[in-house]
């Protein structure tokens, strides 16, 4: 069989991350072949290279998902107008982008139906004909769905029109458990994108204004991209009982009175796949953490003349790191250089590479490349196995540090209005500052700078507004954002 | 936690079977919580019970296409008109069932898009983008995805507006490439559902008439309901090359000549979860297949007064069938009788029920009950692993074996017309027979009996036609069908 990643080879310089983060974005998302355009507008296909690494993401997230207790299930992809219109700050936050079906097959249709940009409204719906008593509390439901924005820019992965996510939908008899289980959802989307995806984050609340449309609080993993602007990359939110009292989810308690269930929802979309490319690609390509990346390690025999020695070696490699779980790759391709191999690696981001040539052979050596670092060394065979269990290890661990660096050396604190501008502006960096709670400073962030509120900053406040001087209420980082 | 399978609970009795299968179906997957009706038209919701299963389907079945050399990919939800419109036939099948975007936030879209019923077209435009050489080819790639058809009358799981599905999509370099992929994916297919869902069928090729619109050839398997209904549990279709030559899909071969590829695509939909229904389930509800039942088996502790050491007894029980890999569920709730828990089970069609009380204890046994035949029987602590084991094997025995017989009981040999509508209408079975292969009398099977040709029976014509009396070309199975 073909090798499905290799359709129509074009391996030319991909524009370097320093001079145009953007095209280089672009670039390095197609000849990676993580995604294609699509003829839809702002919607991507997500090639297989993609999706592989989505199911990695899928499966650690849903395994975690389940061992805190949540289960699966699926609702429909369609939500009746008049539903969408009970909750109405949620309403006015979607109904701008909402894809909107009218007719089904040769029929226009009654009452219009959204595509889904959310569930809360169908979920909401359905909670309320499941829960009659405290005894059918919690519900804890995930579903893994496409959602739709139409969004009038877009770029793969990072926005599109239709997106992949998860979203965690619970009902519970108080309020105290629903902001635990926001606040456990959050961890566990820190824990994943830190640990697994080696992305550091800033994490806390939502300014009211930032908030999800329809929440009481909503809070927030956010990293920042090289560039020195911030990614939203999941958010947990505490519904109240907005969206119980919209639509009717009340329970009967033990002391006998009808309550309201407290509701909260929590997602993380394919634009997590947008973070990882930013955050660790450079002028080579992607650069993938080991725990995530489809394929962990890939072997290349160097072959020339009579090459069966090495090709069986190659073989042998491979299966030896297979056995012991790393997901590896044998490209022993004929017709293709070793060199141009080499490349095509490296742009896919496979952490590690293994060349094995007659040399080698003799010396009873292996020669390893890094992805993260380039460095190359050569090892004993003998040392073959634990050399690469450690260099996953310490690749995870350095793409990890190196994008904690660029978190550390870009938020910068802002003790006056000027600085902060200057910090957004000149010097492309995200801003760590007080804040009165006021909509007008939050707005000049805005206007002043194209900034917003990406968090609170659980630090102490320090000082008083950098905008009005009014006393601080909240400590908080504002940066641009994708 | 609460149990999440057990919000508002009734378990009052179901429609039996016999009496009404079809309400009985609907009951059914209400009470066991498999699904549950959605204020969106024709849209079910997919319960946890009821997705938990759905899991394991796809578990099984993504692992099979892999090992097969598929890999999966997620193209756009939506599909510009114009490319429906590309294949004559494919956009004539599906048109009048397609649901249609005509609006995106507040503006009118200039070209509707179609949400996919299928995804041909949009696979097919991507295919001639990444396919350039014959070395690009075979491509093999798999979706898993939500699809929409505007159905007029719908039932959960059989026939809903939106289902999940799976659809491969593969373009390859000659004919005879293609249809050994067709074949092979047919295979896979029967294989799973005989296996795994242990639901016997019948196998082999469409009528040109019910052939997918745009095949070349379709393939199928075909489950038989107890109804004497066949249900079409999943389809393999040659597509020749219709879609390559509608979005130009062509390649430049060894030979230096431009040739168009040879694509397939075949798909098994959430629609087999309503085979699994309603081939296994009884009056007392479902009767679940265990290599695929979300929980095999359940432990329930008869506790009076003194509750400690059974309780204890059980929740050793269940690690110990947990730790030999069964999917393994503990009721220990307080509140609920042993005889409603009991009833409970049997209705979510758990395959093996597990009792220990203190007369067990003190003789150290253990009571175990299968779903399948309503067997009791007490085992020596000693044995227990051993025979749940043992057990598990023989249930899916037993639930293949019977629906094996219902299979062969409930198709009969038709050799004349007034026999083969007899056979329909009166003895509610399937027919088999000789057809002389026109449209003439295919329109006679469903004008005259409500039935369809399913497929052809590979066995040697053996006679004329039953209907027109000329020579015959194919034996054929005809029924009813879902």
């Amino acid at each position: 069989m073909a090798n499905q990643n290799n359709n129509k080879k074009t391996l030319d310089a991909v524009t370097p991350k320093s001079e145009d983060i953007s095209r280089w974005y672009t670039d390095v998302v197609l000849k990676a072949k993580m995604a294609d355009y699509s003829p839809v507008k702002g919607c991507m296909v997500i090639r297989p290279y993609g999706y592989a690494l989505w199911e990695n993401i899928q499966q650690i997230l849903d395994k975690e998902f389940k061992r805190l207790g949540h289960v699966n299930a699926y609702f429909p992809l369609f939500i009746p107008e008049s539903f969408l219109l009970k909750e109405a700050e949620h309403v006015e936050g979607f109904a701008p982008e909402v894809a909107w079906v009218t007719k089904g097959g040769n029929d226009d249709l009654e009452e219009k139906l959204a595509i889904r940009p959310t569930s809360e409204a169908i979920i909401g719906h359905m909670y309320s004909k499941w829960v009659e008593s405290y005894r059918d509390l919690p519900i804890k439901i995930n579903q893994w769905a496409n959602v739709v924005r139409w969004e009038k820019v877009t770029r793969p992965f990072l926005r599109t029109t239709e997106f992949l996510w998860q979203e965690g939908h619970t009902a519970h008899r108080t309020h105290e458990e629903a902001k635990e289980e926001v606040m456990q959802m959050l961890q566990v989307y820190r824990d994943f994108v830190e640990n697994d995806l080696a992305i550091p984050l800033v994490t806390g609340e939502k300014s009211q204004k930032e908030k999800f449309a329809g929440a009481l609080n909503t809070y927030t993993i956010e990293a920042l991209m090289p560039d020195g602007q911030a990614l939203q990359s999941g958010t947990s939110h505490d519904l109240g009982q907005n969206f119980s009292k919209a639509f009717d989810i009340n329970f009967l308690d033990s002391d006998g009175q009808r309550k309201f269930a407290w509701t909260t929802s929590w997602g993380i979309s394919t634009r997590i796949i947008g973070a990882v490319i930013m955050a660790h690609g450079d002028d080579k390509g992607l650069r993938l953490p080991p725990r995530v990346a489809p394929t962990q390690a890939v072997v290349i025999p160097i072959v020339y003349k009579d090459s069966t020695a090495v090709n069986d070696k190659a073989k042998e490699l491979t299966t030896r790191l297979s056995k012991i779980g790393i997901r590896v790759q044998l490209d022993d391709r004929e017709g293709f250089k070793p060199g141009w191999k080499y490349s095509e690696y490296e742009m896919m981001g496979v952490p590690l590479r293994v060349e094995i040539g007659q040399k080698d052979l003799d010396k009873g050596q292996v020669c390893l490349v890094r992805r993260d670092t380039s460095e190359k060394m050569f090892i004993a065979d003998s040392e073959f196995e634990a050399t690469v269990e450690k260099l996953m290890q310490e690749i995870q661990e350095t793409l990890f540090k190196q994008a904690k660096e660029i978190l550390e050396n870009k938020t910068l604190r802002a003790s006056s209005f000027e600085e902060f501008v200057s910090i957004i502006k000149e010097k492309r960096c995200m801003a760590d500052l007080v804040w009165c709670g006021s909509a007008e400073c939050e707005n000049k962030f805005k206007a002043e700078a194209g900034a917003t509120i990406r968090c609170f900053n659980e630090n102490a406040v320090d000082g008083n507004c950098v905008c009005c001087n009014n006393p601080g209420k909240h400590r908080v980082f504002v940066a641009r954002s994708y």
